[in-house]
C-alpha cells in the first residue's frame, strides 16, 4: 500500500449490517451464502486504517429511489417478510425469510400479461428472479440504508468538497432492474446514484461497472436512456456465468438509448492486462458520452482469490483500473458492489480508492 | 363401489416408476414431495381391482409430441440431467436432479429479448418455471412413457373399439406450457391427447381439466386456436394457489382462440353442488364448440382430503362429473393428473372412470 493517507470519505451505514438472511437458495441446495455483513466491517476496517474518514449516511427521502424503481418492488420488499409470516410461510426454524418458488417466465406465461398474484409466496417470483436473493430480517433496512449511503455519497461529490466518495453499500445492488431484485442485490444503489447525479445538474452521467458480474440491473433501468451511460467489464456470461441472460457485447441499448450500453465480456482467467483494456475501452467511452460525472459499481470479487468469479485481477490491477476512471477528471461516486474474499477485499477497495484518488493527490496535495 | 365391472382400458407405463426426483423445493425449503411413484401404483390397484383390462402403452414417435412442445423443451428435459451431472453440479448425495435458480422474468429481461444461457444452471430457468419440478435419473424416461401412454389411449379410442379409454399418466402434464414445464409436469400429456385426436380426423376436440389446480400448460399451448376447446374447473388462484398467475375467469382464448377457454375459478372450501354446477358448463362449452371428441384431464386432487388442494369433492361429486362428461357422447380419452392422497386416489379415479362408463353401460350392455 502506498505510504500515503487516504482522504476519500467512507460512507457508512450502520444498518448494512442487519441484512441476514441466513443463508441462500442455489440450484435447490440450501448454502450458507458469500453475501455477509462481515464483508462491509472489513472494508471498513481497512479503509480507517488507510485513513480514510468514515461519514454516517444520511436518511433521504424516496424521491430518487422512485425515479428508479418501480413502487410495486420497494413496497414488496418493505412488506413481503411481515405477509410471508402473517401467512405462516416456512421457515426452517430462526429462518423467517422469502424465497420465490415460481417464476412468471416467458416460458410460463406465453404471452399471457403478467398479474400480480395475490398469495405472497406465488408474488415473491413476480419481483424476486432467482432463489439466492432472500429477504429476511433487516433485509429492507439494509437495502435503504445503503440508497442512503449512495445519496450521501452524491451530496459529498456535488457539494464540490470531493472529487471523490465512496458509498460503502451492503447489500450491493447492480443486479437490481426497475422491478426485479436478484444476485443478492434488492436496491439499485449505483442507478440511484447516477440519478440523483443527474437531479444535480449533471446532464449526462456515466455508470462504469467493475465488478465481475454484468450488472444487468443498471444496465437495464438506462437500456432506453442516451443521458446515463452504462458500461461493464465482467465474466462473460456465454462462459456460464451469472446473470446468463444478459451482459453481451452486442447489447448497446434501445430506442434514444442505443449507443449509451457496452458491455465488455471477459473469458474466465482474464487477468490484468486485458482486464484494464477493457475499462480503458469504457473510459473512452465516457469521454465520448460527454457525462460530467461518474459512478463507479466497484465490485472487488474480479480479485484473484474471490470465489464468486474466474477472473484474476489483483490488488495492483484494481489500483490501475481506479488511475485510468480517474484520468477522466469527474466527480466521481464509488459504490461498492460485490467482493467475496473476506482477506483480500478490503485491500482491493483501497487499492481502487487510492488509484481513483490518483488526480486528487496530484493537483491537490 | 357400484357392482359392475370396468371396462376402459387402463394405459399403463411402467417407465412411470422411474421417475424419482427425491422431493421437491418450496420457497426455498426442500421438502419431500407429494408426486411420487406410488400415485401410479395405487391407481392402478384399483382400477384392476374393479376389473379394468390393463394394457401397455406402445411406444408412439414424436410426431405429435413436436406439435405441441418446443424441441428446445424436449431436448431439455431428455438432456439436461447428463448435462448437470458433467458440468458437476450439486449435489447433495444420490441427489443428482436438475433445479433452477435463476429464471428471466420479465422484471429481469426487462424486454430484452431471451437468450438462451449456455451454462446447464443458468438454462435450467428459460425452461423449468418453479423450484418444484426437478429432473432427475428417470425423468425423461417416464415423462416420455406418459406421453406414450397418452397417444395409445388416443388409439384405442379412435380405433372405435372403446368409446373411453384411460392413460395412467405419472407424471402428470397440464401445467407444461410450449416451452416451460412446471407445477410437478413435464410433458403435456392431455395437450398431447388432443392433438392427436385432431390427427386422427376430428375438427374439434375439446379438454376439460377437472384437476384441482388449473391446467395453464394446457390453456397455453392452445389458446390461440378455435380447434381445441380448454375448460377447466380448479381453485381460485387469485385464492393463493397454484400456478398463481393464470386460471382467470377472463382468460378466454386469444387471436382465432378467443371464445375456446373457459375458466371456472371456485373458491376455497368448494364442494359437490357448485364444482359440478362449473363441470356442466364446461359440458356446455363443449357442446357449443362442436367438439367431436373429448380429453379429461383427470386430476383427482380437487377430493376432500387431498393435501394439495383445499377444494372438497367426494367420490360421488367425481363419478356426477364422469356422468355428465359421459352425457356429452363423445369419444373419451381420460389423462390422470394430479391426486396426491394415497389412501383415496384409486377409488376417486375408479368413480369418475365409473361415471365415464355410464353411456357405454346404458347403450352397450
Amino acid at each position: 500500500m502506498p505510504n500515503m493517507t487516504l482522504r476519500t470519505p467512507v460512507v457508512w451505514s450502520d444498518a448494512c449490517l442487519l441484512h441476514d438472511p441466513k443463508g441462500e437458495v442455489w440450484v435447490g441446495v440450501p448454502i450458507e451464502g458469500t453475501e455477509i455483513a462481515a464483508r462491509a466491517e472489513v472494508i471498513r476496517a481497512a479503509m480507517e486504517a488507510a485513513g480514510a474518514p468514515v461519514t454516517t449516511a444520511t436518511p433521504h427521502d424516496d424521491t430518487v429511489l422512485d425515479a428508479v424503481h418501480d413502487r410495486g418492488l420497494t413496497r414488496w420488499l418493505s412488506t413481503s417478510l411481515a405477509d410471508w409470516e402473517r401467512d405462516g410461510f416456512p421457515t426452517n426454524p430462526g429462518q423467517d425469510r422469502v424465497v420465490p418458488y415460481v417464476f412468471p417466465t416467458q416460458a410460463m406465461l406465453g404471452g399471457m400479461p403478467l398479474r400480480s398474484p395475490v398469495a405472497v409466496h406465488g408474488r415473491a417470483g413476480q419481483y424476486g428472479y432467482d432463489t439466492m436473493t432472500l429477504v429476511g430480517p433487516g433485509t429492507w433496512q439494509a437495502a435503504r440504508g445503503a440508497v442512503d449511503a449512495a445519496l450521501t455519497a452524491v451530496d459529498l461529490v456535488a457539494s464540490g468538497d470531493h472529487a471523490v466518495a465512496y458509498a460503502l453499500c451492503r447489500p450491493p445492488g447492480h443486479h437490481v432492474t426497475v422491478d426485479g431484485y436478484g444476485g443478492s442485490c434488492y436496491l439499485n444503489n449505483a442507478a440511484v446514484a447516477a440519478q440523483a447525479l443527474r437531479g444535480k445538474g449533471h446532464e449526462r452521467v456515466a455508470v462504469i461497472d467493475i465488478d465481475a458480474h454484468h450488472g444487468n440491473g443498471t444496465q437495464m433501468i438506462f437500456y432506453g436512456r442516451s443521458d446515463v451511460f452504462y458500461g461493464s467489464v465482467h465474466v462473460d456470461p456465454a462462459a456460464g456465468w451469472f446473470p446468463h441472460y444478459v451482459g453481451h457485447a452486442d447489447e448497446t441499448g434501445r430506442d434514444g438509448g442505443v449507443g449509451a450500453n457496452h458491455n465488455v465480456p471477459l473469458a474466465e482467467g482474464t487477468a490484468d492486462d486485458r482486464w484494464l483494456e477493457g475499462v480503458a475501452s469504457l473510459a473512452e467511452d465516457v469521454r465520448r458520452h460527454g457525462a460530467t460525472a461518474l459512478v463507479v459499481s466497484l465490485g472487488v470479487d474480479a480479485a484473484i482469490n474471490d470465489p464468486e468469479s474466474p477472473l484474476q485481477i489483483t490488488d495492483d490491477g484494481y489500483r490501475a483500473a481506479g488511475e485510468q476512471l480517474a484520468a477522466l477528471g469527474l466527480p466521481t461516486v464509488a459504490v461498492q458492489e460485490g467482493g467475496y474474499h473476506l482477506p483480500s477485499l478490503g485491500g482491493l477497495v483501497v487499492a481502487t480508492i487510492t488509484g481513483l484518488e490518483t488526480r486528487e493527490r496530484r493537483h491537490g496535495q
